[in-house]
Parts: C-alpha cells; sequence; structure tokens
C-alpha cells in the first residue's frame, strides 16, 4: 500500500509514456470508439473522430487503432454525467447497489454528502461511505457534512465540530463542505458554523450552500463568508440574484425536489457555464423509473435546451466547479468516461464506459469488485440502535399534547390545537420520536391529525435529520410493539397490525439502508406502502416519506421532536 | 511568523466575522465604490450597484455605507487584470520596478515564469525572484521554469530537475510548472521533461504549455502528457485546434511576439472561456509606451470584441485557469481589485484598487513598502559573473569559422558560409559567446553578417536562453574590451568604441536586470541604441535583441553558442 515518493514519480512516469506512446500512435491504444460523433464541450459542437483511451484516459481524437475497437458510427458520445449534490443515502440502499443502479444511466461520478449516516454515526459514518465507495467504478467523491446535528433541537447520533470534519479533508475524495443549511448561523456570525467555512478555506477546499430565497445582503453575506453554490433555487429569479453574486447553481432534480422547468432559462449561453444538475435526494423507484442526471439531461432538452448546452451541465460545468479537471469532456488527457446514445431526440444508452472499461452494454451492467470495509465499521454500521424494549406505557401520557395537522401534498403542518387521547374517528393518531443513539429514554410524544390510518402502527427510523424512530399509530401498543420491530431489525420501516407485521423493510446500514439489492427494496417498500394505505392511510400522502419529515425541527408549524411537540414559529415547546 | 493551526482558524474567524457583519450592514465597510456600473462576469452583463469592500475583500454589492466612499458615477469599475504568462526579467528591472510600471495599467496579479533568471541562478534565481515579490501590491505568483538549460547545448548557470523545481510547489504563490518548451522531449517520452509533468501533476498544479504549430496526433500526446495551455498560437486554425483539445489559449500580444490580431475571432461567446490574456515578454519602452493588459484589452474591442467578453479574457478566465478563485470578478468573496474606467470607448484608467486600498489615482502610482530579500540572496544575485579579465587573444581564432548571416526583419540567419578573418568592408563582424557561469573559459567564435557595425563592439550579456556573454566587433581588441566592461559592470550592455563606453545598461541582478527606475533604464537603453546605430547598426535592427537570440540554439540557420558555431538544421557544430 504505502509508496515512496520517488517511486511514485517512477510509476506514473511510465504510465505516462505508455499515454504518449498511443496518443502518438507508436503503439495500439487499449479502447478506440471508431468513427465516433462526440460532444465537444469546448468549442460547443459535435466531432468527428476515432477516439483512442490508454490506461484508462483518453489519449486523443484522430485517425487510432486499438487493442478494442467499437464501431460509433451513427451514436453519439458524451462525456460521463456527474451529480453535482446527492445524499447517497436517500436511495435505501448500499453505495454498491447505488452505483448498479446509476452506471446505466450515464452517471460516472456523484458528488455525495453523507449526511444522514453521519448524523447516525458520526465521523465513524463518513468513514463507513469513504471505504464503501472505494474503487467503485461509479466515482463517488465527498463533501463533508456541515450540519451534525442539523439544528440544536436534535438529539442525533454526533455531533460534528471543525475538528471532526479536519480529519477527512487529507483524503483524496473529499471535495469539500457539504450543503451549509445553517446559514442563520452564518449570518449571525456564530462561531461553530464560521469556523467550518475557515477550516474548509484553510484546505482549500469547496463550500456548497444551501439558502432557500436568501436575498440582498443577506445573500451578500452568506456568499463572502465562502459559499459558492446553491442547489435550492426553486424560481429563475433566486438562481439569477445568487449567479450574478458569483454561486455556482446546482439546478436540482430529484425525488423530492423538482426544480427545473423552473430553472431551464438557465441553460443559455449567458448562463449555462455556472450551472450544473444535481438529484439531492432519489427514492428507489424514482431512480428505477426515471433514471439519474440522463433523466434530467433528457428533460431539458425536451423542454427546449441545445443538446451541447445541456450536457455541459450534466458534466463539464459540475467537473469544473468541483476542480475535478480531468473529467466531464472528451479531450486527451481525461477519464475515459463516456456515455454512448443512439440520439438527442430518443435519447438511448447504449453503451456506458468508466475509465476505458466497458462497464454498461444495453443496460446489462458489468459485475464489479465490491470495495472491502473494515470488519469494526461494517459491525459498528449495524449496531445502531442503541434503545430497550418499549411497552405501550412508554406511549401512555393523560396531559394535552398539540396535534400536527397534515397539509395535502405538503410536507409542513398546521397546528391543529390539542388532545390528550388517540381518536381513530376523527383521525387523531398518536405520533412520537424515539431516540434511539444513546439509549436516553427520550420520547417525545404528540398527535397527527391527517394521516388516516385505521388500524396498527407506522414506523420507521428514517426520520430526518437524525434518524430517530418516528411512530404512528391508533394505540399505544401498537406504536410499542411497531417500534420494537423497527429496533430488532436494526433500523427499518415496519408496517404493524393486529399483533404482527404486516409489511417491513430492513435498514439495518445505520438504520436508514438496506443490505439488499435496490429491486428487492423497491419491492418490499412499495408493499410496505401499500400495506399502509391498506390500514387507511390517504391514497395522496406517501406514508413514511412524510413521516420522515415530521421530526424535521425547521419545517413549520408543529414538529415532533424526542422532547415533545416543537412550534417551529415560535421556536418554543407546546 | 509562524503560527498553530488552531490559530490560523481563530485569526481566519474573527476576519470572516468582520467580513460577514460589513456584508449584513451592521459595521460600516472599509470602502465603498458608491454607485458604480460595473462589468458582471458571471451574467455577462453591466451591473450597477454599491461595491462594499472590508478585510481587502469584496462583500456585497447593493446599497452600502464605508469608512471610506468613492462616487464611481458615470465610471465603469472592471476586475483587476491579469497577464497568464510573463517572464518578468523581459522588463529589465527588479519586480517592485515593474509592479510600479504596470499597476497603472490595471494589472493586480501576474503570473511569472522565472526563467532567465534561473538559468543564470538556478534555485536561487527561484527564491530571489519569490521573495523580491512578496506583499507587492500586484499580485506576483510563480510558474516553475521547466527547461534550465533550455537545451542540452546551452552551458547555462544551472541544471534544474525536477527534485530541484519540487522544493518550490509548496511556496502558496506558486502555481505550477512553466511553459513544456521541450515538446520534442514529450513527444519522445524522454524521462527528464516527463518527471517534470508527473512531478507537477503529483502536487495537483497546473503545466503550461508551449508548442508552436504542434499538431495532429503528436499535440495529442502533447496535450494527453498533461499540458493545457499554449501561448504561442499565431493563427486562428492552430488555436482552435488546441482549445478543441482541451488546451486553454493566452492570446499573448506582448514585446517580441504579438498574436492578438490573428487571434482577436476567439474572443466570442464560443471560444472565449478558454481564452485568456498575456505578453510572454515586456520591454522597458514597450510598458512606458503601450501598457500591458489594458493595451490588448483596448486593442480587442478596437477589432470588434464585445467589451464585457474582452473583459473576462483579462481576468476572469485567466484566474479560473489558475485556480485563483478569488478574483477577475467582482462579487462577495473576490478580492477588492478594481480597475476605474470612464468608458470602454476612451478606456482612461482613473484609478486602481489592490485589495480596496486605491494604489492608482490618474496614473500616480501610491508609495508601497519593498519586500525584505535575503542578504545572501542579494549578494549571490549580483555576483553571477564568474570570467577572468579577456584579452583580444581570447577572441582570436585563425581556422575559418561559419559566418551567420541575418536576415532582415527575422530572428533567424542563413549560412553565410566561412571566413577567417573580420572584414568590416563587407560586413563580416567577429560574434563570440563567452560562458561566465563557472568560469570554463568557454568562448565559442564565429562571424556575423549583415549587422551593419563599422567600429567598436557591442557586447550584452542578455542572451537567450543562458544569458551568457555575447559579443560582436570590429576587432578582437574591442570584443575583449567590451565583454570586459561588461564583466565590471556585473552584466549588463555596453557599446564600446575608441578605446571607451560609448553607452551602457548597467545589469547588475544576474545580469539581466537593473537596480534602477524603469525610466532611468529606458533611457539609457535608447541611448545605448542610438550609440549602436551610430556605430553602424543597421536602423532596421534592434542592436542587442537581435543578439539577445543568436545564442539560441533551436532556431535555423547558424547559431553561436560558447562550443562555436551550431548547424540547427543539422544539429551539428560547423
Amino acid at each position: 500500500m504505502s509508496e515512496s515518493y520517488a517511486g511514485k514519480i517512477n510509476r506514473k512516469l511510465l504510465k505516462k509514456r505508455r499515454i504518449i506512446d498511443a496518443a502518438a500512435g507508436r503503439i495500439p491504444a487499449d479502447l478506440v470508439l471508431k468513427n465516433a460523433a462526440y460532444v465537444n464541450v469546448f468549442s460547443n459542437q459535435i466531432c468527428r473522430a476515432d477516439i483512442a483511451v490508454a490506461e484508462g484516459l483518453i489519449v486523443g481524437m484522430g485517425k487510432y487503432s486499438g487493442k478494442v475497437e467499437q464501431d460509433c458510427s451513427g451514436k453519439i458520445v458524451l462525456p460521463g454525467f456527474l451529480d453535482a449534490h446527492i445524499h447517497l443515502e436517500s436511495s435505501l440502499v448500499s453505495p454498491a447497489e447505488f452505483v448498479r443502479a446509476v452506471l446505466p444511466h450515464g452517471t460516472t461520478t456523484v458528488i455525495t454528502d453523507p449526511h444522514e449516516i453521519a448524523n447516525v454515526m458520526g465521523a465513524d459514518g463518513i468513514e463507513y461511505m469513504l471505504q464503501a465507495t472505494e474503487g467503485l467504478p461509479v466515482d463517488v467523491r465527498f463533501m463533508l457534512p456541515s450540519c451534525v446535528p442539523a439544528t440544536p433541537l436534535d438529539e442525533s447520533g454526533a455531533v460534528l465540530d471543525y475538528r471532526a470534519l479536519d480529519s477527512f479533508y487529507d483524503h483524496p475524495r473529499v471535495q469539500g463542505l457539504a450543503e451549509m443549511m445553517n446559514f442563520v448561523g452564518i449570518l449571525a456570525g456564530d462561531i461553530e458554523p464560521v469556523e467550518k467555512i475557515v477550516a474548509a478555506q484553510a484546505h482549500h477546499k469547496k463550500i456548497d450552500g444551501h439558502a432557500p430565497d436568501l436575498q440582498g445582503n443577506d445573500l451578500n453575506a452568506y456568499i463572502a463568508a465562502g459559499v459558492y453554490s446553491d442547489h435550492e433555487c426553486h424560481d429563475l429569479q433566486d438562481a439569477i440574484a445568487k449567479l450574478e453574486r458569483g454561486q455556482f447553481i446546482m439546478i436540482r432534480e430529484g425525488t423530492a425536489a423538482r426544480n427545473l422547468e423552473a430553472l431551464a432559462p438557465l441553460l443559455c449561453d449567458r448562463y449555462v457555464e455556472r450551472c450544473m444538475f444535481c438529484t439531492d435526494d432519489k427514492h428507489p423507484n424514482d431512480l428505477l423509473e426515471k433514471g439519474h442526471i440522463d433523466y434530467i439531461l433528457k428533460k431539458a432538452i425536451a423542454l427546449g435546451a441545445d443538446p451541447i448546452t445541456a450536457v455541459k451541465a450534466a458534466c463539464h460545468n459540475a467537473a469544473r466547479y468541483f476542480l475535478l479537471n480531468n473529467r466531464g469532456a472528451i479531450a486527451p488527457g481525461y477519464l475515459g468516461d463516456f456515455v454512448v446514445i443512439d440520439n438527442f431526440q430518443d435519447f438511448h444508452i447504449q453503451q456506458v464506459y468508466k475509465k476505458g472499461e466497458r462497464m454498461v452494454e444495453n443496460g446489462v451492467v458489468r459485475d464489479f469488485p465490491l470495495p472491502k470495509v473494515e470488519p469494526y465499521l461494517i459491525e459498528r454500521a449495524h449496531d445502531t440502535f442503541h434503545l430497550n424494549i418499549l411497552s405501550a406505557e412508554d406511549f401512555t401520557d393523560h396531559r394535552p399534547r398539540g396535534i400536527l395537522g397534515m397539509v395535502d401534498g405538503e410536507i409542513t403542518t398546521q397546528d391543529a390545537g390539542y388532545s390528550d387521547r388517540i381518536d381513530v374517528e376523527y383521525d387523531v393518531l398518536k405520533i412520537a420520536v424515539v431516540e434511539r443513539h444513546r439509549a436516553t429514554r427520550h420520547i417525545g410524544i404528540g398527535f397527527l391529525q391527517g394521516y388516516g390510518l385505521k388500524s396498527g402502527a407506522v414506523a420507521t427510523s428514517i426520520s430526518h435529520d437524525s434518524h430517530n424512530v418516528i411512530v404512528v399509530g391508533t394505540s399505544e401498543e401498537a406504536c410499542a410493539a411497531a417500534v420494537n420491530r423497527v429496533t430488532a431489525l436494526g433500523g427499518g420501516i415496519v408496517v404493524w397490525d393486529q399483533g404482527e407485521v404486516q409489511a417491513e423493510v430492513p435498514l439495518g446500514i445505520a438504520g436508514i439502508m438496506s443490505d439488499e439489492p435496490l429491486e428487492t427494496v423497491n419491492r418490499k417498500l412499495e408493499e410496505a406502502k401499500a400495506a399502509a394505505h391498506c390500514l387507511g392511510v390517504g391514497r395522496g400522502i406517501d406514508p413514511f416519506m412524510t413521516l420522515s419529515f415530521m421530526a424535521l425541527p425547521v419545517i413549520p408549524a408543529l414538529r415532533i421532536t424526542t422532547r415533545g411537540v416543537f412550534d417551529v414559529s415560535s421556536q418554543s415547546y407546546v
């Protein structure tokens, strides 16, 4: 493993000489895409040539022969796509499974923020993800989670200060500090978030932003602090205000938030250089049904964007922003990451290459070796529940508690008054958040109206951002049973009724990701959704995603935390 | 001087909080440019706002008050300009004097390649320049000279291998490896130049190119080796071929080479993102009479380029190429480097600001503290002549020697046969190169035709790339006397006749730069030129620059080296 500097120079020298030999045509290339029409992101046109690859790198475009030759007549070759901001955990599967899902969609690099797992496992969570992504055929790069816990109200599994993050900046796949959601803290000059920015800059790293609707001099202050991107723009005016002040705009089109239609006008000569695509989160069925960056690219073209301009947003611009200067273009010295499509109208991906290796042919992903994760980290990732067996007593409380009133089609809630008991007829259900990281026995209790459950209970250990267990039930007994089952699984989603599990999705990795294949997880998840709807949960409601946000104490009006019902507007417990 | 990491974070934290406070308007800014129209390089338009600066950085554009307010109504504010590639030594003055000359022209950052001084002093030359540029009000950044000596035929003052360069990459103002002129060596996969590229990449540094007219698969090979810029393009086709393959194009408009007219069509939406301006070299009278990057910018606009597009090439694009991401734009967090002009038509520079300090007002440069250079380096820089006193004997040689035939208006020569004696009537003069670094007593002797000198001798210690002493004379005695005078000066240019100095330009710093002010050097240089012309040197010939290139053994047909006359075409001594 360890290598002297002189040894490294020598190894790279030999590799470089083979690259030069192949480029000059003195030795055959490893791979040649013959007669390719390819997108040239520098001259903004379609060029035609053979594309030669050696040692995983493009060595030239021109006339070449290779050990492997692939005729690309009539096809278009694009650089591999980049997702500029995603939380891999949102796919509910392991990184290797995520990679297996996105490779056929042409993704060859993703920038992940391991915010979810870090809220459970702290620095161990970041290290787990680094190891679990090592050497995968999609290059997974990291932005370090800037807000763990997400708010001071959260009881998360860890607290990461700048010193904890600092230890990761030397890792070759760490690009910077992820979305600084605490823009309020930055604007106030709070020491803790500003220290994180200062430390990231001291390491010459990028800092991503997250500041919906921030404007004017406050926006100036947030950017002047060092935050040079935003992925929260939901209208054009907001995006242009940020872009004009120097921020790069990540046009987000994911599962929960979709901003492409609003921001598509940015994909023009005037603005595109500062724009790129991201998904933020991608749930299993969305990944399987729609795709990934290819879906955004296709939609952008359908919305009228020039294909070459849109391709630049799908690869080159993100690469330049993150200083990944060896990708995002088809040119000598760049990675042999290619997406071969039929044409821009139909846009069928026929092959995907990573570092010159054909990884996908007609949708079929070639097998690849799995990363070796150190055993103690695997054990640690599968042992994140520190919670005793609970009983109905634990969920019983006769004092009146606030009612979170669900709002149709939104993740906001309204204040629906108080209750001191479950009333299924009036759709007043018990809701609780059970702290599960440190065995504190903290259980915050309240009521939920509008969910529709008529029997049993629904519990999930995906609950933003601390991933404690959130449960909604028609009885205290069902609540306790559902939570106990989640605990027994070491994390997961459980639909409980009639004294037994109706459906469940085990999420054994930190309580938020499964060890199973994406298709299996998706099937179980759909079955669980069906089971929840069967028990009465409203058809317009995603039974689990909706719950996941009920504990996020930054969305108005009322939220449920491990300490009880919290009024976001007045910043007080009710 | 030394500071712990914790101390650094704390210092930067306090600074950052003041920046945030000023941006948010809680404290007055240090400087506000009121009512400014400014070029926004992100939205590609002219914006209007107050521009606020604190702690040397722009904190916001909007409505601001400051301790100092400067009304900019009716003016246009541009980001400070960058020269993407220059050899500072070409100005013949010290770095501080160079800075005093270019600041009024709006230059706030230059990227220098200390190739000339490194050929004299080796690593000490690089260190001297680093120290002599520390803290100047133009930020001087370095690309490390890649070709010292320039060719194996040169007898230079030093040989720099990759290990010698490596020791500089940690310096915060070193951006990479300078123009890899040895493209032949790269294409051949020669170990020595390829090692330098590999080592630069191992340090995550940029590598500049120099490959006039290279094309096709050879160009692919050169770029694939890792060379991502070129400043040698002299026609559009050449430039586009390089740009299409991923190279950044430095449009050069300097004293010796001027490519702007040919390359101006690159200044359009399609190509401009990959283009920037550079000068390569700027001689004293050119600096004083024409200016610097402002001259290129004005000329580009006059040639029809859109002013905003041209401004981006003058600042933003170079900054992004060199990863100097805190400059080249007017936006929060960027350096307070501004050029205030009246308008794009007249283009008079009225003020120049560096890090929020007004350094130039109506052409007058504010005094600034000079860098402290360690005494041993000053001594070393002024003691680069290791040469005994010479006599006519040393230049006497009765064997026939080749005649370098000058070509009107070119720096190439033709083979003009042989001679065994000086013949002033037929303009056959003695030419010699005297090794001066290591007291080798190597003196290469030949003849020169076409120079026109009728009496005396002309000698200069500026002689590319090794900066030995080159002399042309009408007698061996005059040659010896002129060289002895150059030696006595510790370097310089000498016009000798009638047993005495007719004119001279002392160049005490490494024999290639003066300790005097630019105006003085320019005056002495013009006097020396006049004196040389007075002695018969043809009016169409620059008496010293022409000589400077006669020893560069890469330009056909014949050259003079310390080992005699060399035929570049046949690569052999004649």
